[in-house]
């Protein structure tokens, strides 16, 4: 969607907060629409951000969506149309009469259209498609044509080019004439005659230089460019690490196909990181909204997690069953196997969350694996020994006989278990990695069934120990 | 830091990865910085980007830092300086003679100099505060004067303002002669004698007008804004939300102060995201980089909750001790223990991870709490089914007496705890919320303490119940 640069706003120096004021909106427009005044409805909108119109008519009953939409200025309404909830847009559009739907979908910029476009129907689209002006066909087309997560999907092609012979003047005036069009005109780019890429100017370069310059002169030669099918996550690196208001996407003969701005981007982050903390809660994820998706989905992406689970436990149950004899001996030890595998389970979840996450915003980025490990499997040491101790105490207190022998064992076992974890934790991310294959899905199953499995032969093996039999 | 809007490269075409290249321009400066050839160093460094040169300078053995450093031309060195990691920064800061600070810190963006100030002892960074000409020193205080982590401590003074009366091309001329200072151009604050802000408007809306057109009659007086108190994430909220360049920061009189670009709000995002990460992984932060604190740091960010655990655990325990005769008749149900309290961990866990994102993101917004916590209770009965059936099938067939009784307490019980989780998981978050506490730090050790003791409690009654005991 285009960026913003300049603001409307509610009337200042307001004593409730902007969630507040947009409720108020809500509500005040959907009262206005059920009495039938339009015109004061009309008048509410006016001073409101197209982002906060389109929650409040996402918040209206879907009969009065429309109505409240039809109330907006043309230019008003394409930008409110972009920012509306996908099943809302839908739903307008199934409404829309033939003109409007041209208005709307043919100007919205075409990277928001495609986004759209993924979401309805084929039938739908393919009635839209039909009524779209050719050049924005072409341009959807274009986008639809690359796989979904790539910079070819989420660019758009409205774009500044100059020519390395224009004079700065003339670049203005060009500028001038395409500003109202163009997703930004602050980032230029300079091309040949067969659209490739010579070089890169901003418009704080074009205004601070001599007006009869030539654009050759000023422009910067050094490009950092992405291709069509980079991954989206990689261009928001790039914008992010260089801190790039946009980044030319060009094809594999280095042809400019279009531009991705920083706005884009914002959005790319959040959902990334959604992505990265719903894989470290065993959550699987489309991309879509969880809260969006039937109840039968939503198990589909647990349930894979927790059968997992149920196999890892399986196994632990049998080595529990193998201990038998001990246990009907001793059935103190049962006490404490929740504290051992919820210790393990947390220690090893806290070094794998933060190796993880260090690889994926490059925190880590200044020492080795072999580094991390060794730090992790101090620190899951010295955490141990802390627990062991307050642990050995409680147990030894608490299995009031003074067995001092349960005690020790469950003392030394969760020093074992702690620093088990805290290397497994941090070791398997790095293993998946070298495997090409995402540490945040495949780490959490393998840690806590080592962790488990092992934890638990430990315990009881060094009871034994302990306890001589 | 400024916004950049130019970009250098690597010779094009290359095959290699950009991170490759980065490596390989590490190690080339290395080489010949050992073997004493500055010339050639210098000339590698050239076309490549400051965020690569600050990258590659922090991989060097320290004393070559100062060398490769001293090789870049001033406006290139504030730039690097800037990207550089707060320990390098520091590092050099004392091996700079005092031109050399002068010259690198006076010229950094405020903002910039504000966090490097934060990082270092107060002994350097009185002495350097002494060096700057009084304006920086001013603009320091001024930002240090703002609590850490609000709009005031990471916003940039360094903006343009123009006035009402100005015309288009006096403002142009204005924004010429600013451009090489101000953090951006393309984002225009219009102010009176008081500084107080009285509109916005863009490079945009210049350029497209007519050239003597006045500054009032273009700019847009409905205006969103921040205050210098407000929190960071907020406005990195506000900045998303409405796809804005930059956000103006007033004070309580309404008098601009500074602006906050969205570059840096890429940063903040990312951060926030890492501290829920943490937070959701037990961990705790202080917005250091968890990989750069020694050993007692790290153990002191984990301990606390491996501490409540432990509390937890404890309670459980004793339950488990006070259901000593039973476990005594039927060891066999101590098999199922881990398997029992795993499961109703992560269903919690996934519970609340989707619950604390969606929140965090907005993502909920349509649905309210009672209708979230209905369906995770749902999804917990749903999937704690399919679990039950599994488990009891497998517990029937293990334990191969065919102890049916025990089998089904396992199966039953795991569907309670299923649903207990789901619910937990999805509503302690919310009630965290009300009450004002963070809820990613706050609800998994309450999740974890009522799904244990819980759990433990429905399974042996269960059991008892079943068994006849």
């Amino acid at each position: 969607m285009p960026l913003t640069e300049a603001n409307h706003s509610i009337p200042p120096a307001s004593t409730i907060s902007r969630k507040e004021l947009r409720e108020l909106v809500r509500t005040q427009l959907q009262m206005l629409l059920e009495i039938g005044d339009l015109t004061a409805a009309k008048s509410i909108l006016k001073p409101v951000q197209p982002t906060d119109i389109a929650e409040a008519i996402e918040g209206l009953p879907e009969t009065m969506q429309v109505i409240a939409f039809r109330l907006l200025s043309k230019d008003e309404a394409i930008e409110v149309y972009e920012q509306l909830d996908s099943s809302v847009q839908q739903s307008l559009c199934e409404k829309f009469k033939r003109q409007e739907v041209i208005d709307i979908v043919d100007k919205m910029s075409p990277d928001d259209r495609a986004r759209l476009f993924e979401e309805l129907p084929a039938s739908v689209v393919r009635r839209i498609v039909a009524e779209l002006s050719p050049t924005e066909r072409q341009s959807t087309a274009l986008l639809l044509g690359y796989e979904a997560g790539t910079a070819g999907r989420i660019m758009t092609p409205e774009y500044v080019s100059l020519k390395e012979y224009f004079t700065v003047s003339q670049s203005l005036e060009r500028i001038r004439s395409l500003a109202h069009v163009t997703e930004t005109i602050y980032s230029l780019y300079v091309t040949d005659s067969d659209r490739r890429l010579l070089g890169i100017l901003s418009l704080r370069d074009l205004v601070t230089a001599q007006l009869d310059q030539s654009v050759g002169e000023i422009m910067n030669q050094d490009i950092v460019s992405v291709q069509t099918d980079t991954d989206q996550e990689e261009v928001a690196d790039i914008i992010q690490r260089y801190d790039f208001l946009a980044i030319p996407v060009v094809d594999s003969e280095r042809r400019l196909v279009g531009i991705i701005t920083v706005d884009d981007v914002l959005d790319i982050i959040q959902q990334e990181a959604t992505e990265d903390i719903y894989a470290l809660g065993g959550v699987q994820t489309d991309g879509d909204n969880y809260f969006q998706a039937n109840l039968l989905t939503i198990a589909r992406r647990r349930v894979v997690w927790l059968l997992v689970l149920l196999l890892t436990n399986s196994v632990t149950g049998s080595i529990l069953k193998s201990q038998q004899d001990l246990l009907q001996q001793v059935v103190a030890l049962s006490f404490f196997i929740p504290l051992l595998t919820g210790t393990g389970g947390n220690v090893g979840a806290q070094s794998s969350t933060v190796v993880i996450r260090g690889m994926n915003t490059d925190e880590i980025r200044a020492m080795g694996p072999l580094q991390v490990i060794v730090r992790e499997g101090l620190a899951g040491a010295l955490l141990g020994s802390i627990l062991g101790i307050l642990a050995t105490i409680w147990a030894a207190i608490f299995v009031v006989q003074g067995n001092l022998s349960v005690a020790l064992a469950v003392g030394i076992s969760l020093v074992a278990i702690s620093i088990l974890a805290s290397v497994a934790g941090s070791s398997l991310p790095f293993l998946f990695r070298s495997l090409k294959l995402d540490p945040a899905l495949m780490s959490a199953p393998f840690i806590t069934t080592a962790v488990d499995v092992l934890g638990v032969l430990i315990y009881f093996n060094l009871a034994r120990l302990i306890l001589q039999i």
